[in-house]
């Protein structure tokens, strides 16, 4: 494609996008596709010849798009948002233009140089301790995502904790892993991946009431997984659950780390970006005194399309100690001077593209205040939402509810806890498939609620108002 | 940012992204750039106040783009290429908008179709055995980097050589990986990734010539430590190896794995999209036969840009044994029924860009002869260039060079090895500053040989020549 192509082309693509922006409204949120439409509208066999590229846009609307779950679509409440903006996409788009792969400082300097400066921004923005910032002996980094995170402090961790054995020898005694029921799943996933294997993630109690993991077991658990011989290797507390955005006290939480001299990593994926708010930077509590690792996604909430997964360390040492090798094809003498930073030793892949840009974009774009706006809109929806879920006799409400998400349940009045559950799953179901909004579920003390996660920039309170008039209409028709 | 102004500063990024194609040779390719000179340019602090995009458009040509080193340029001759297209941008462009995320075949169930049916393209245009297509036990997925995908790929036959055991109870007893001396430090990296340990990764012999692995030295290694004790999980071979695209011997490899019932993972990062051309087929030999698992590139030399690694495998059972965890907040129909393809057991993250998009419109805007007459044409360079050097007295030349990587040294008459390594790495240092082009070096059995890799979509004999002529030029002015 020669540049005066990609001018014609790219201008397609463009108005493709802001089209289908201020259309997003006339789709269905979730996709009405059953498994294999999609297969079955794209032919068997690659073209032999090339096309033009007006054939892939209308494939695109063709057989793309009814295949298609709107995750920017106004009424997806379903997952936690992941916010795709304009300044975003642009910053994307000039990375894929750009073309550079930033495994090595040398390999395109300005594509770590940014990063380092712009997690910078993003911890001041987020008031995250001064040890994070990357003039002390830590940093910041982008991963794909918060999954990859936990992973990457679980290999920084144990390797502060047996200096390079298991690197180097294997996982060979038993290590073991710190979460509470609430923690979300990518640990036990990185427990696996990483060799520790999912029956030594130790399982922490969590409160019934506010969900948040109970130190006090934890103090126990480790003193005695220890005294059994174990290595324990990490903890893991979360600020803004996946299920209901719940949060582990992480102060508590800390001292008993310190005590037993265990890394704490801290999962804020979802509500960490929230600390742009001084009203919410209470969330930060802890952070400064006792965390090892922090991350937060501004893939979710912040506006900055997926994958970008922020990631700041204490210490890079046991990071870099855990994860680097260098052949000879990556020796370079910016490596062998011990001047600059080789992302490629702080994450799982080699190759890295340039996704400092997005993150940039979005910060200039919309300014500190211009985040702050956005999470307080999210938040006030929540509340306005919560408050008519709380005024309404035949719902309940979980009551801790201080980011953007809402869990509820219709009372079913009469009907046994089982049956009301089989009600609500049908009432969401029938809400999903209604193409007008989109939720999911989670389970809290066996018993189901319905989750509503507000925080898409598309979505105002004329649509948060309309989906709990669905809501309510469609509970009124009955179990 | 509205529509409107995402159309409008839309094209500005379009028309900036071709201008930068059309000028590309006016730029250094490696940056001159030294350690902090870009993070001085970049304000301390965020903005408190949002700014226009053009202030963004016009600190990257200030601040950034000194900081670039243009892996599309021309010139840009240092690692295997990395292209990026026109499709490839645009169509990475529409994921970015779409702003859709494929965890769950539910998320976005075109995200999900549109990835299997590309991949069973792929897989019929390198001609790759049945049993990795979709329709069978088997399927194609796309990964971040090949780096993950030998990972990946060492869960599965890890799930597959202990039926689970080591995903619950860890790592606990010796495994071994085998690799040669030539084998990507992803697999290393991989290795202590996985608990399995650096010092259990079985470095097999490569023969000193070809460097090929040696099979009967790989068959003395397993049984021996087979004998031992340990659980020998898995076998690398490598198409096309990172330092000089050597190929190790896949069938006899192949033989020796069945016999001991190792998995075996072809690792054909850079070379094995080569085989969109029937005359290059021989780099598949054995994989119908033996591979379990098998990986190949499209962002290296397929005109797809980073990230895009096509993975296939042969039973998609112990890779989804391996990495699945089902927490409530992720149930939902479609997963129940059995129907669909969850992608997020495939890979260690959660979340997952619509990067089939892209990949789809680079095989219908070139098709499958506009790929074929890229990959001929780096070949064509690479063979024409060795020529040239095989022709030079003053140089030497490494035989093998079947794909667009060419490997060779100046004699430096009458010097010493070890002298002559350092005229060689200080040639390349001289060449590298001179901006007009970019080279690495390698070392086979001991000795430096700079490696020009070539197969930029922008690189036509010219550049080829002129490199050639500076290079010339530049070892005449001695050591
Ligand atoms: C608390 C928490 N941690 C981790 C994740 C996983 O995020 P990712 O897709 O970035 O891995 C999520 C996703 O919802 C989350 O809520
Ligand atoms: C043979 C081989 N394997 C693996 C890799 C790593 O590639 P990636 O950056 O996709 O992890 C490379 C990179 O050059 C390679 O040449």
């Amino acid at each position: 494609m020669t540049p005066e192509e990609f001018r014609r082309y790219g201008r397609q693509v463009v108005d493709w996008i802001a089209d289908h922006q201020e259309r997003i409204e006339s789709y269905p949120v979730l996709s009405r596709a059953r498994p294999g439409d999609v297969l079955a509208g794209l032919p068997a066999h690659p073209p032999e010849r090339g096309e033009g590229f007006e054939a892939v846009l209308a494939d695109l609307d063709r057989v793309v798009m009814p295949g298609i779950t709107h995750w920017q679509h106004p009424g997806f409440f379903a997952y936690f948002p992941s916010n795709a903006t304009g300044p975003a996409i642009l910053g994307d788009l000039l990375s894929a233009g750009l073309g550079v792969q930033g495994m090595l400082w040398a390999t395109s300097p300005a594509c770590t140089e940014l990063e380092i400066r712009v997690l910078d921004w993003l911890a001041e923005l987020l008031d995250l301790p001064a040890r994070f910032r990357s003039d002390g002996t830590g940093g910041g980094v982008i991963q794909d995502s918060a999954s990859s995170a936990a992973l990457v402090a679980i290999l920084a961790a144990l390797h502060r904790a047996d200096g390079g054995t298991a690197g180097r020898d294997g996982v060979t005694r038993r290590h073991t892993l710190y979460i509470s029921s609430q923690t979300h799943s990518s640990l036990e996933k990185a427990a696996k991946i990483s060799g520790i294997g999912s029956a030594n993630v130790r399982v922490v109690d969590a409160d019934p009431l506010t969900l948040a993991m109970d130190p006090a077991h934890l103090d126990a658990l480790l003193a005695g997984d220890a005294a059994a011989g174990a290595l324990p290797v990490m903890v893991c507390a979360t600020v803004g659950t996946t299920s209901t955005t719940a949060v582990d006290p992480v102060p508590a939480i800390g001292e008993v780390c310190r005590r037993h001299g265990v890394w704490l990593h801290v999962d804020a994926a979802y509500a960490g970006v929230a600390a742009v708010c001084p009203e919410l930077r209470w969330i930060n509590d802890g952070l400064a005194e006792f965390a090892d690792s922090y991350a937060t996604n501004p893939h979710k909430w912040l506006l900055t399309n997926f994958d970008c997964t922020a990631m700041w360390i204490a210490d890079r040492a046991p990071l870099v100690g855990a994860l680097s090798i260098l052949p000879e094809y990556l020796r370079n003498q910016a490596t062998a001077s011990g001047e600059v930073v080789d992302y490629r030793d702080w994450q799982i892949p080699l190759g890295r593209r340039f996704r400092a840009l997005k993150l940039w974009s979005v910060i200039r774009w919309y300014g500190a205040e211009g985040l702050r706006e956005h999470v307080r809109t999210g938040v006030r929806l929540a509340q306005d939402l919560a408050a008519r879920i709380a005024a309404d006799p035949r719902f309940e409400l979980l009551e801790h509810h201080p980011f953007g998400l809402v869990c509820f349940r219709p009372r079913w009045d009469g009907l046994p806890d089982a049956e009301g559950d089989i009600a609500t799953m049908r009432l969401m179901d029938r809400l999903n498939a209604s193409g007008d909004l989109y939720l999911t579920h989670t389970r809290v003390g066996g018993r189901v609620l319905l989750r509503m996660a507000i925080g898409a920039p598309a979505t105002v309170g004329a649509h948060v108002e309309a989906a709990w008039d669905r809501i309510r209409e469609e509970a009124a028709a009955g179990p």
